[in-house]
């Protein structure tokens, strides 16, 4: 089996934030959920007696990516997602491309599964040849959390072979205006795509995702999954947020945070810093050295970061921090040059 | 391996509400959640953004049963808690005492594992002796749905044996004023007793349940559930009504219940209705000839009862009618008349 490594795959940025910290450390898009989503979740509460109904939900999660009900399933958060595919596939060479979000690796050892990492190069572009040939199961981010690297969708798709699953962690597709890397929407053979409304929504509280996938994987992932396991209020926000004016709304804010990312990367990368090139998520991954010190420095300031070095393939230069918006970026600027950065 | 029959296990009482039936077939308390409740849950939405901290509310749990925390593990609904146990649980040899709640065999067979159906005889009381000796893994319902019996903790309890898992789904106990029967406050080795808010709250659209165990299989199951698997507002609906206050009003509800209960039951008795005596949930389980016949008529008149035929051990000569208000119950009575009953 493969080592696990020294890293705690359960670390998140949601155990750094806290004790009045700004949050730097959380992939969550800040002042969200809006006004008319928070009362469409409210009014929710009262239909809660009777039993959540997903129908609604899953036909909208169909229509705005252009997929059949069938090939739609609707789960508690993208983590439930990545529990169901490691219960229900039965992998004799599972590989995980990393660094990436650590849930997925994460619940395949809690399956009984081993784990073997491909850790990427070079500024984290996706090499196929460094996958196994006979990886029957191969899990990908994109763009991926933590490096913000967004790949080609050949490339992605290049991975299906006969008797593989790809599995494509897309929670932060929707940060990438008009999402042309996208698979959910062309869904090759063998293609999982897993999608979330925790980070754009501001939804982390209401565990709300789904799984795109052909529709007899669909259905073994539906038998291992607990009856009603979305919850009432939570099909009310996918049903909403799937709607075209919400994807709109998204679409108009991620061309914002594309300009703002881009900026806050210019001007730490103007500072001599290392900042993972391409950036296309919500989030830029930094390397500095003694990144934990630096850590620990702007938590003094009050200044909450995601450290690197849970991440297999990063280290203790590694940091994650969240694009917020510009006044806060630039705090966040001129906190880290009292450092001497 | 067990023959699942031909009943569908996977059928329950939400399937056969709607169209603007009177609802006597979901065991959802009515007028639920009270709006203090409401309130509180709808507060929840302005935090949605954050991801869920299962902390208080497993506390309050803890401190409502007299256990300690690591005896509690929070979950999405009692049917989540029927998956993690199926799933963690290696049974040789799982025996599951009908009739009762389906969930917990479909659970099971959905893992991969055989289950022993062990059908109690007249009037549904538990009959120790009936499980198997070697059996590792025994399911059982108290108050069971959906005869409404409640079974003496004492025989219950007395299922325990080295080796063995004794599973007590209690989602309907707070029916039952004072809760004379429940393990939950006494959790004896090798029990695990599983909690809903659904029913008596009017939260099933919510998904809040949990599982009071040792604290060494609630590791295992919380290793085996998905990160956040409970929604912000399902905490801090579980924190609410872990409260004294709420498990107060809980017991008020009970006590009149139990009166419009033997109500209900006395007359339905009267008419000739074999009625499972000492019934203590909030439903009645009845058998009448043609049962299947009463229960389409009763819809031709908009009247919703739950068919008791997809219930391992009765048949299609059963029905199973949640207790209403008065006026409810007498508008059912009457209909039940004009059809000679």
């Amino acid at each position: 089996m493969t080592e696990t490594g020294e890293v705690d795959l359960r670390h998140h940025g949601d155990a750094e934030v806290g004790d009045g910290l700004a949050d730097f450390a959380v992939n969550v898009r800040a002042g969200m959920p809006p006004e008319w989503l928070a009362e469409r979740i409210r009014a929710a509460v009262g239909d809660l007696a009777a039993y959540p109904d997903p129908r609604p939900a899953r036909k909208a999660v169909a229509r705005r990516h252009g997929r059949s009900v069938g090939e739609v399933l609707l789960t508690a958060g993208a983590a439930e997602a990545f529990v169901l595919l490691a219960r229900v596939l039965a992998p004799r060479r599972a590989a995980v491309v990393h660094p990436q979000f650590t849930e997925p690796e994460a619940a395949l050892r809690a399956a009984g599964h081993e784990v073997e990492r491909v850790i990427l190069g070079k500024d984290f572009t996706l090499d196929p040849a460094a996958v196994p040939d006979d990886a029957d199961l191969v899990v990908v981010g994109n763009p991926t959390n933590p490096t913000s690297v967004l790949h080609p969708a050949g490339a992605v798709a290049a991975l299906a072979r006969p008797g593989r699953t790809v599995v494509v962690d897309e929670a932060f597709m929707d940060c990438v205006p008009g999402e042309p890397e996208t698979l959910a929407t062309r869904l090759p053979t063998g293609i999982a795509v897993i999608r979330s409304l925790t980070k754009t929504w501001g939804l982390a509280g209401l565990r709300a995702g789904y799984v795109l996938a052909d529709s007899h994987l669909v259905e073994r992932l539906a038998e291992a999954q607990p009856l009603w396991a979305v919850s009432t209020p939570a099909l009310v926000a996918v049903e909403a947020c799937s709607a075209p004016e919400a994807v709109a709304e998204a679409e108009a804010w991620a061309v914002q945070l594309a300009a703002e990312r881009d900026r806050l990367a210019a001007e730490l990368s103007a500072r001599g810093l290392y900042v993972v090139p391409e950036a296309r998520a919500s989030f830029l991954c930094l390397c500095v050295p003694d990144g934990l010190g630096i850590r620990a420095l702007l938590r003094q300031r009050g200044y909450a970061v995601r450290r690197g070095d849970t991440f297999p393939g990063l280290g203790s230069d590694w940091l994650r921090i969240a694009v917020r918006d510009r006044p806060s970026n630039d705090r966040l600027l001129e906190v880290l040059g009292e450092l001497g950065i």
